[in-house]
């Protein structure tokens, strides 16, 4: 069930990405195919389907989210590649496929990465939707992704090679480093709808911040324990590279536990909204039990 | 006199990063000090000073440009962090200093590119004029700054080491890599002041067109003939990466005509500005006549 809608959404969502960044013919086309090849490569698009089940809660119209959908899925594979890069986790493969560099050599993806980022900020700019409203997504996404965000996760990411996280770095980190985008996605489906009162906004905080630390957990269960060839790239990296995860911290049981019991957080959070929640329901039930 | 102006505009623009982007205490704090490194190195901060003048020349306040001046420069350095990582360019020195990747290493001069990037839209999105100004000043950035604009002219920039340009490629790269944000720089002092009629915005082009390919031919003279201290990084590496530049193709007394001529058709595009152009014409002459 929860799987076809994700299927659906996910063909909504690539459809739209094939309109506002079609293939080009250029001397720079080098960049924008790299930029589609990661764009384009599947993953579950998780983000931008909560982005269109909140607007959907909340009463809007898909077609109004749907931009912003597109920018938020954007701004997360943008992170994918330069996360990627050698001077980063230094990984050959994304969704069992070489990852942008490999493919693409090094300077290829840093500007492909660039180019995601710079675009997703474009296509919320020209979103058939109030200027007041695309200001707010804007802000949204860019305080989500940026340095208090998105980017302050990775860069306690990767301090945590050297320094050992206690329980509390670690949840700071998977909140920035995963929660912010979820918390973004909640946020613009909100926004889309126009009911973007300080009781929703709190409600999709609440909501993201468990669902991105239950997500994490997940990720970090999975490293140790998932079918490589199933989960499209390698196992064990973070005993490798001598991470302190959840796991490591917990061991496996607790850490499922622990994912269990936020998944539980995210749902009740999303009683606060008045509407039918079952396919958000259905989507935080089917992430905490994902084996891949 | 221009030398005192730009200094003016200078301090007005580092004291608003200050309060745009303060230090930050945390885990991630290294991320945000490289970024503030590389955003206050100096530089002739042309861009900001640009996007304050057309503002100022088409009746409107300075405070309402700056928020987008201020996000323009973030841009700009972003795009010289990446430019100058081994990848790229691999420049160690910027501005007589130490390149952001040397000081801070690869990874977290990757992230303070992204940052700024991020930042600048964030920037943008709260700056305190109206909706439809802000939308009218992400759209302009993000194109300028995008797979089109300076993007598009890094990567057929990079291109070139492999395939000889002839001059109309050449001058496709110079438009998109450094004309675009000059562009860009004047059409946001425009929109600011709320006077983005169609005329207005093709005077816009023009003169940063003309004026960022005299830049960039003045670049390219000066890689050959400059002194290293004053110019704050290695001369001679448009020879030692045998690139194409203007210099190769026409020679140094050619170049010095070709960006002369340009800087004549810069001046003249103001003049379709009713207002007074002194300021803009002084700081057009004095980019021709740099040494630095």
């Amino acid at each position: 069930m929860i799987k076809n809608l994700l299927k659906e959404y996910s063909s909504l969502i690539e459809n739209r990405i094939n309109e506002l960044f079609p293939e080009v013919e250029s001397g720079y086309s080098a960049v924008s195919d790299a930029a589609r090849y990661s764009l384009l490569l599947g993953g579950k698009r998780i983000r931008p389907a909560i982005t269109l089940l909140f607007c959907e809660l909340c009463g809007g119209k898909t077609e109004d989210a749907l931009d912003f959908a597109v920018a938020l899925e954007m701004i997360h594979t943008y992170s994918l590649i330069h996360d990627d890069l050698p001077c980063m986790d230094d990984d050959d493969m994304r969704r069992g496929n070489p990852s942008c560099h490999k493919k693409f050599g090094e300077d290829i993806a840093l500007l492909a990465g660039d180019t995601l980022l710079t675009q997703a900020f474009y296509v919320a700019s020209v979103a058939s939707v109030s200027p007041e409203i695309k200001v707010k997504a804007a802000k949204v996404l860019s305080e989500s992704a940026g340095l208090h965000g998105m980017i302050g996760g990775q860069v306690l990411d990767l301090s945590f090679e050297k320094i050992r996280p206690d329980a509390e770095k670690l949840t700071d980190m998977y909140m920035r480093k995963t929660a912010a985008l979820l918390i973004c996605a909640a946020k613009l489906g909100i926004i889309a709808a126009g009911k973007d009162t300080e009781q929703n906004l709190k409600s999709a905080e609440i909501f993201g911040f468990n669902l991105g630390l239950a997500f994490q957990v997940i990720d970090d269960i999975l490293d140790c324990t998932a079918d490589e060839k199933l989960l499209g790239k390698p196992v064990g990296s973070d005993e490798k590279n001598q991470k302190t995860t959840c796991v490591t911290l917990y061991g496996i049981e607790k850490s499922r536990e622990i994912a269990a019991d936020m998944t539980d957080k995210a749902i009740s959070a999303l009683k606060n909204f008045g509407g039918d929640t079952e396919k958000l329901e259905n989507l935080t039930e089917f992430l905490l039990s994902r084996n891949y």
